[in-house]
C-alpha cells in the first residue's frame, strides 16, 4: 500500500498556509492527514505523533510553524522518517524567525526546509520522497512537470500574441 | 531552603559561554546544577528534567542554545518555572538564528530571553528572580549593583588621573 | 500579600499591544498598576518609578517600548527587580530595532526579553516569575496550561471532524 | 540494489564543507558518487547529470553553493528526485546569500534546504530519504540515533562528575 | 541595424513590475522583445533563448525574478551578451532573496544588477550599454538625462512659489 | 541675525515626510528654506547650493533620501557646515538601505543621522545645534522639553483615571 | 571663550575606539573631556553629567556604546545640547545593535548618529557643530578639508606613477 | 580604436580588492586606467572624471567603494557611460552597506552592481559591454569561457581518479 504523508502545524491559524502543502499531495494523487498538534502547548501528545508516524503507514511529515518555529525539529527528533519544515510568514519578522529557526538544524537532526509560506512546495517534496521507491508517483510527477512546462510556454504564446499591454489588460 | 538555579544546554560546546551563568550564581551564592541535555538527541530525558525541575528544588531554569535554538522553548513546554534563554553564536549566522530562535516563542509559552552569549547575566536574571522571595538574596543583589557601581567610578577616577593615553598604555 | 506587576510604557501608542499584558495577568489572577513614563521625555519620574517599584510591593515589572526602545533597560538600570521587555513594533524596521535595543543588554544589568508585540507572554512571564513564590498561583498557572492544551486538543478533533475545507469554512 | 546519493558542487573550494555529506552517507552505509559541475560555467554538463540521475541509480541529489546559490535549483529543473541544498558560507553575506538563493525556491520546484554548512545533516537527510523505502537503512538510522543519545548521556555523566571546571579542562 | 534587448520573467506574474523596463527602452527608442521563459519550469528553452541571443541580433538581456531568483544567473551561464538582473519583491523576504540571488554571482559569470523593482533603470541601463557603440542612442540619452534635470528645477520652483503646504495641497 | 536652516531632498515624493522638520522648526521659532534637488539629476546645482549655504546665512542643513541615499553625503562632501541625514522609507528595503547610505559615512565626512523616517527629529537637531551659539533658542528648546514632559504627565494621569478600557475607548 | 566637547563611554573597553573622537578633536583645536560613565551602571552621575554640561561649557556630546546601546539617548533626555552617538561593534550582531539602539531615537529627543566605530568622525561633527559658531574654527575645518583632498591627489599621483602592482608593493 | 575601461576607487585601501577588475581586463585584452578620487574628499574632480570619460575613449566605467559607497552613483550622475558598482567590505556592516548604497539608486540612474567584492566580475561585465560592439572582443570572451568550463572539466575529472581524500590532501 503506497505511503501517505503526515501533515502538522501548531495553531488552526496556520491552516489558510498549510493546505496548500494538501493541494499538491492531491495534485498527485498522495494520502494524506491533517493534525493540529503544538510542539510547546502539548508537546507529549506532538512526540507521540511523530514516534508513531511511520508504524501508522507515513513516509513523510511537513510541519508548519511560525515565530520561533520549533514544531518541525521537535518532530525530527522523534523519528527518522524525512520531515519536511514549513517556516509561516506569522508577523513582524516576515518569516525570517521560522526560516532561521526551522533551517539551523543542529548536526544529527536535519530538517528539510522550504520557502517561507512554500507549503505547496512541501507538498511536492513529500511526493517526491514517496516517488523515489514508488514508480508510478514518480510518473504522475513527471507528467506534472510537463504541465507545468506547458503552462509557461501557453503564457508566453499569449504574451507573444497580446503584447504586454493586451496580456495585462486580460488578466485584470 | 532556598531554591536552585537548572542550567541545561544541549552540547559540550556550549559549556565555555554557559560557565558565565555559573560565575554570576556563584558570585551572588545561588546554587545551580549544570547538565547536558539536547532537545533533539535526547528530547524524553530533557522533557524530563523539565517537568522535574520545580520538585527537584529548582527555581529557575537557564538553557542555552546556538542555531535553531529549540531547548529553552522546549524546556519551557513542560514546565511553569521561569526559562532564560541564551542564544548561542555558532556560526555563519552569528547567533541571530538562535536568537530568533529563542525569543519569538507563541503566546502562552515565554522565554526570558538575554543577549547573544549572555550567559552571565542570564545568572544574574535567575537571581533576580529567585530574591522576589528572598531578601537576603535581594541584599546580596543590591551590594553587587553597588560594587559594579563602585568600579565604574574608580575606572573614571584612574582615567581623569591618567589621560586616555596613559590609561590605554596600563591596559596593554 | 501577593505582590504586584508593574507595566510601564513611554507612550500611549503602545497601549494597544501592552494590554495583552494586562489580560495575561488577569488571566491568571496576578495584580498590576499600568503607568505612561517615558525614559527620554521624563526621565528622572521613570527612575523614581524603578526605585520605588520593591518598595510599593511589586514583584516584577514590564516594559514596552519601540525604536531606540531604552526603557526596559534604564528601569533595569534602577532596581534589581527582574525587568521583562517587550519590544514593539513601531515602524519599518519592524521592531528588529526595538528587539536588539532592548535583548542586547550590557554585562551586569540583564533584561527578560519577549518576542515582538508579545505583551501577552511578557504578563505570562511575570505570573511565572511571581510564582516561583506562590503556590497558588503556581497551581493556576498548571490550570492554565492545561486549558490551553485542551483547546489545542479540541481544536485537532474539529479538524478530525470537518476537514480542512469545513474547517475553514466554519472559521470564516 | 540499493539506491546511492549523486553529490554536486560547483567549485572544488566547497569540497571542504561537502565532505561532511560523504562522512554522513558513510556512517550509515549509504552509496554516493561525489562530482564538481558549476551551474554557471558548464551548465549544459550540470543539466545532463540531473537529467540522468534516477536512470544511474540515484535515489537522492545533494548540492552545495555558495554566493548566489543556483547549483541546487538549477539540478532540481531537470529531475523529480529530491534535491537537497546546503548553502555554504563563502564570504562577506555569510551564508545568507547562498540560503536565500536556495531556500526560496519558486512553486513546483522544491529544494530541501539544511543549514548553513550542513553538509552532515543533508547526508543524513538522503538516507532518511531512501530509508523511506529501505527497512535495513532505517534499522541503521535508528542505531545511529541511539548512538547519538547514549553521546550526550555520557558528556552529562561525564560532566557531574568533573563538575564545570573539570570537564573544560579535560577538552583543551 | 541597431540591436535589441531582449527581456525575460519566469512567470507572467512578475509582468507588472517588468513593463517598466518596456517603458525605459520606448522612452529611448530601443527596440525589443518580451519572453515569458522559467529558469525552473522550462529550463532548456530558457538557455535556447540565451544561447541564440547575440545570434539574434540583441545587445543586452534583462531579466526579473523574485525569491531564489536564478533567472538571471542562468541566462548569463549561456550568453556573453551582458545580463541585467531585477531583484522583484515577490513575498515575506521583500525582494532581499531576490537581491542577494542575483547579485552575489560566482566568478566568472557576472550579472549586473539594479536596485529591487527597478525594472526601469534596467531599461535605461541596457540603453546605456547599447549607446557605447551607438552614438544617435548616445545623444538620446544625454536629452533624456537633461529633461530629468529640468523636470527637477520644474518642481523646485514650484515649491519656492507655492510653498511646503501649497505644493502638498496640488499634488493630492 | 539669527541662522536658519537648509532642508533639501531629492524628489517631490518625500516632502510629505520632510514637512516634519519644517514643523520642528517652526515649534521653535526656527527660520528655514526647503529645496528640491537632486544628487543624481541635477548634482550641479546640488553641488552649488551645499557650496553656497554657509554664506547665505544657513548654520545647518537637512537632508532626506531613500534608497541608495546618496544626497546627504554628498552635500557634506561641499560644505563644512553640519549635515543632519534623515533616511526614508521608500520600499521594499524599508529603509534600511538608506539608513545604511546615509549613516556609513567614510573618515572625514561625517552626516548627522537620525531614525528612518524621522525628519521632526532632524528639526529639532538642526535647532540644537543652532541653541549652541543661541540662548534664546536654548531656553525655547528647554520650554520645548517641559511641554513634552507635562503631555507625557498628562496622559499617565488621565490612564490612572479612565483605566486601560476607558482610555483606549476614549481614543479611538 | 571656546566651548569644549564632553565624550562619554560606559565601559573601558570602549576607550580604543572612541579615543578616534580625541584624535579628531586634537586635529581641529577642539578641547574636551573624557569620561566613563554607564547609563545602566551608574544611572544618577550619567544622568548628572548630561545635566551639568551646558553650565561646564561644553557645546556638545559624542557618547559611544555598544550592545543595546543606551548611552547617548539617556544623555540626550536630560541636555539640550547636541549628543553625537557612535554605535561600537562590540560582539556577534557587529554593532547593527548598537546603531539601531542609538539612531532609532523617538519623536522629541534626537541623537545625531555616526558609523559604526566611527568615533573619528564624531569628533568632526562635533567641530563643526561648534564651527557654526566660532568662525576660527570653521577655517580650520576648511584647512582639514583642503588638506584631506590633497593627500587623495598626491595618492592618486603616487598610483599613476607606479601602477597597481608598484604601487601596492610600495604599502606593504 | 577599442575602447578602455576607467577604473576608480576613492581610497587607497580599496585597490587590493579592485585590482581583480584589472586583472579580469588584462585576461580579457581590454586597456584601461585607475584612479583615486573620492566622492566626498574630491567632489569636484571626481565629478570632472566623470564627465570627461567618454571623450578621452573610456566606454564604461568601474567603482568600487566600501560604507556609504556613493562613488558609483555620483560618477553615474556625471556620465551616460555604463557604470558598474563593486560593493566593498570595508568593517562591521560586512559589506551590505556599501550593496545597498550601490544597488538601490532611483530612477533614472542605474548603477550595474556586481558581488560584494566581485571586482574580478566587473572587469568581465565591462568587458561583455564592450564586446556588443567588438567582434574581436566578444571572440575572446567566448574562448574564456572555454577555458574556465575546460577547468571545471579537468578538476572533476581529477576528483574521480583521487577521490575526496586524495583530491582534499593535494590541495593543501
Amino acid at each position: 500500500m503506497s505511503k501517505r504523508v503526515l501533515i502538522l502545524m501548531g495553531s488552526d491559524s496556520d491552516l489558510k498556509i498549510m493546505k496548500g502543502a494538501c493541494e499538491a499531495l492531491e495534485d498527485l494523487g498522495v494520502g494524506y492527514e491533517v493534525r493540529i498538534s503544538s510542539a510547546h502547548r502539548v508537546p507529549d501528545k506532538t512526540a507521540d505523533l511523530a514516534k508513531g508516524a511511520a508504524q501508522r503507514g507515513f513516509g513523510a511529515i511537513i510541519a508548519g510553524a511560525g515565530g520561533a518555529a520549533h514544531l518541525p525539529g521537535v518532530l525530527a527528533a522523534h523519528t527518522t522518517l524525512p520531515v519536511i519544515g514549513v517556516p509561516i510568514d506569522t508577523g513582524s519578522l516576515r518569516g525570517v524567525d521560522a526560516l532561521y529557526a526551522i533551517v539551523q538544524m543542529p548536526k544529527g537532526i536535519p530538517v528539510a526546509t522550504v520557502a517561507v509560506n512554500g507549503a505547496y512546495n512541501a507538498g511536492l517534496l513529500a511526493a517526491q520522497i514517496l516517488a523515489v521507491g514508488d514508480e508510478a508517483l514518480a510518473r504522475r510527477l513527471s507528467e506534472y512537470r510537463a504541465k507545468m512546462a506547458a503552462q509557461v510556454e501557453e503564457k508566453d504564446a499569449d504574451l507573444q500574441k497580446l503584447g504586454v499591454e493586451g496580456y495585462l489588460a486580460r488578466r485584470s
